[in-house]
């Protein structure tokens, strides 16, 4: 969000407009982050994840597109401050953090936040899309947040599993036992 | 996430205390948004909503600084840089678009992905603290992460009714007709 012009936001539709405009920056930004994500990754599980939401971020893009041609909109030329600051989150883990287990369960975790990001802002779309009269568009915009909920529940699984078990240097088995050892039942995510 | 000293990440356990660091930094940059976005709305709902967050987000650094206490950690000096977007993005809201309901509706929008980051962020940080052997904290880390999905929640509600109805200039009536005649039946967040 920014570089719009002072006071040009007055009503839901320009929101809309705004907030349609806001995440294809924010998407756009993903296809650069996400290839070096996958690069840096030693799990083979979160490399292929990493590549197959790739793909998924062209499809949204596309379908973004889709919503503006039916909507009647010129996409504006804004760049999404929130994410670029997920993305330098994830850039200084990569520079920072040795390639190993324990970069991979960093990574998974930047990932979730980008993924919630989206899942916020993609909510927020298919509601106005609803409210403003565009259907065709809310439901576009609702098959995006499905995805954009899967593969966040997928970065949890591997969370769950391989990475994190191999970041604390234990067997799958001992890593559960810590689990239920914990007093905590809460499901999260 | 930033300053970090180079390769000082070796651990699960540093990445925990990496984590908690900067989430901690985040509720501190929220204590001093949410004023803001409080005086910003013309919405008495969504200004008290915000006022109850504000003193959750109080409770919630001073449940991280015990987290921290029982983990034998001392909290690292980090600057949260995806909460600095997102703070960012809510400042340029009220900079640049007039007070009212369609102000109020994008507030609604930044606050959520405010939350989306948190409930990322905090999902993690259960996860780790269970895995490590800090049943308590996870148990603590837990009740914030629900205090994060229930301010999410109560946002949502905020937006289907009152704050997004008034700023479509339309009565509630007239705006849920707009919303059963959608096609798209998806529920979101």
């Amino acid at each position: 969000m920014s570089i719009f012009t002072k006071r040009d936001i007055k009503t839901i539709n320009e929101a809309f407009l705004h907030e349609l405009s806001d995440i294809y920056s924010a998407e756009k930004q993903l296809t650069v982050a996400l290839p070096k994500m996958r690069k840096a990754t030693a799990s083979s599980a979160l490399a292929e994840g990493f590549e197959v939401h790739l793909q998924e971020t062209f499809g949204q893009l596309e379908r973004l597109d889709q919503v503006a041609k039916i909507c009647g909109f010129e996409l504006k030329d804004v760049k999404c401050k929130a994410m670029q600051g997920l993305v330098k989150e994830g850039d200084e883990i990569i520079a920072e953090i040795e390639f190993g287990a324990v970069r991979d369960a960093m990574l998974i975790a930047a990932a979730q936040k980008v993924e919630h990001y989206e899942i916020a802002s993609y909510g927020t779309l298919v509601e106005m899309a609803k409210k403003l009269g565009y259907p065709d568009a809310a439901i576009m915009l609702a098959v995006t947040l499905d995805e954009e909920k899967s593969t966040d529940e997928k970065l949890n699984e591997l969370a769950l599993t391989e990475v994190n078990d191999a970041a604390m240097g234990v067997s799958p088995v001992a890593a559960s036992f810590v689990t239920e050892g914990s007093t905590s039942q809460h499901i999260v995510n």
